[in-house]
């Protein structure tokens, strides 16, 4: 009999969930709004009746083996949702038991970004490799990091929070309430930033906030040739070469991988990061590690994420 | 029969070699001069003829079952010393091969560092701890990285170079070619520049050279109640604080040790660290994970940290 896995993703807006084979085929994705369940059992019920009720359909053909849900906060030791600031659930959330009790399968958490970072090991270009990092570019700039295959979770579940490494002391503050966070500069919220400061310069503050839309729209500018969006993004890919190169006197990853919506921004983005990069490196790393866009889909990241790591954890059995 | 390892620490000027047995008992002590030999083999052939020679004494009683070997830029994947700016031999130089051949046992490479690291995990402060920090505050500052009980060897072999990820950049040149690395600031060499550049704000230069003889220097003015010399350890607390936050955000250690002669200053650096440490953290790692010092004594953390290193290896077959 062929195999299936639940994945869940949970966001601060839409909970995305489906079922996964084992070779990466989504064969249902649905979405609900987070923000629709104040409780959330009620959110896990909903889900797994979803679930339960689709998975009717390939009962004949498989068994359902397990669940794996991404979530930010979420604590692979113990399965727990904690303390997200992006979610309305307060305190701590047993979310991975309550999947398990509902869908009577073992069910594994993990923040969203170590869900990703797993996801391009099983599914997507890190198939093979022992050691690299997985860098997502999104509203913040989340993290996973994979030394000797396996994934770095830390003492208590919270290793991997790159995007709070501190690049510049007394910098642009964050919402974690410190300054200089990388995440403040490497960032679709980084680049508008850093975009704004450009325009600030040399234009009047009336017509700013109707110029920086969103990170899309500097991309867009940068396409049609417009210095101050190319400059936002060679100062982020600046400071991102940075911040990567210093990352790598810690675990001296094969290959960093760019995921989310800034690195769809192709040379734009990863010129001026591999140039900063190279320049920033000890000398003993030069030239022998590389900067790649993440072989992931956009859209079914998460999912392949949430599955990959109910997979590779029943591997580990 | 119990069971003896043979340890090896090279170091750019003294090489320090024995024999440990599985508890931590130091059983032989020797100590040549590495610049003695030009060329390794010769080192390699009279160090192992004063390892076997000694170990005649315990052979009634025990067995020799490898070989542990510590050396700058040591790579633990391929037994090579590769390239190492502090010794005198150039190039690849592949010192496991050599002692296991002349010893015939198994013999394993690692940094210094790396080596200092698992002795504390072995025979120090580190015992049952799976994610720690090892940081050697000595003329540079050298580190080991523990993840899930395994240390860090990243791709390469060349992991956790903590000393070289730049703190502030274009900030002090340092000895690799970059500048604002950790450890022209967190060192003895860099609390001596600290402690220079106070002294140079408001002292006449003629007495500068005599006054900073070394970190003991400082030491001991600091506890001679010299203002500048109290300054130069709060300033280095001030960034290795920060530094250590930053690197708790990639592998989120329980515990991180501090090891070498700035270790020994006791409150002069610990209280400002820890105070910086605190201070930068990101909210989820406040106020739960601690800095301490090594157990490891001084003088015989290298044999065995190299010691351990095999005897660690020896489990894993």
């Amino acid at each position: 009999m062929k195999k299936l896995v639940a994945a869940i993703d949970i966001g601060g807006t839409n909970t995305v969930f489906g079922l996964v084979d084992e070779t990466g085929n989504i064969l249902l994705k649905e979405s609900i709004a987070t923000e629709h369940f104040p409780i959330p059992e009620d959110l896990v019920a909903v889900v797994s009746e979803h679930i339960k009720k689709a998975f009717k359909d390939f009962a004949s053909e498989y068994e359902l083996i397990g669940a794996g849900i991404g979530a930010p906060n979420g604590n692979y030791f113990n399965g727990n949702i904690e303390f997200a600031p992006n979610l309305k659930w307060q305190g701590m959330i047993p979310i991975a038991d309550l999947f398990s009790e509902h869908l009577h399968v073992k069910a594994v958490l993990t923040n969203d970004a170590n869900a990703a970072a797993i996801g391009e090991m099983v599914f997507g270009g890190a198939k093979g490799l022992k050691d690299f990092l997985f860098i997502t570019l999104g509203t913040g700039l989340g993290s996973g990091i994979v030394v000797n295959g396996e994934m770095v979770y830390g003492h208590d579940g919270f290793a991997g929070e790159i995007g709070h490494v501190i690049v510049y002391p007394d910098g642009r503050q964050c919402g974690c309430g410190r300054k200089g966070c990388l995440e403040t500069y490497c960032s679709a919220t980084g680049i508008k930033r850093t975009y704004s400061d450009l325009l600030m310069s040399h234009h009047d503050k009336a017509n700013l906030q109707a110029r920086v839309a969103d990170a899309k729209y500097i991309y867009d500018k940068a396409i049609a040739g417009d210095k101050d969006a190319i400059e936002a993004f060679n100062q982020t890919g600046d400071v991102l070469g940075l911040a990567l190169a210093n990352s790598v006197a810690y675990t001296s990853p094969q290959v960093i991988f760019l995921f989310g919506g800034l690195a769809l921004a192709g040379d734009f983005i990863f010129k001026p990061t591999i140039e900063s990069f190279e320049r920033n490196l000890l000398n003993i790393y030069k030239n022998k590690i590389k900067i790649l866009p993440s072989l992931l889909k956009e859209n079914d990241a998460a999912l392949l994420g949430a599955a990959s790591l109910i997979l590779k954890e029943l591997t580990k059995a």
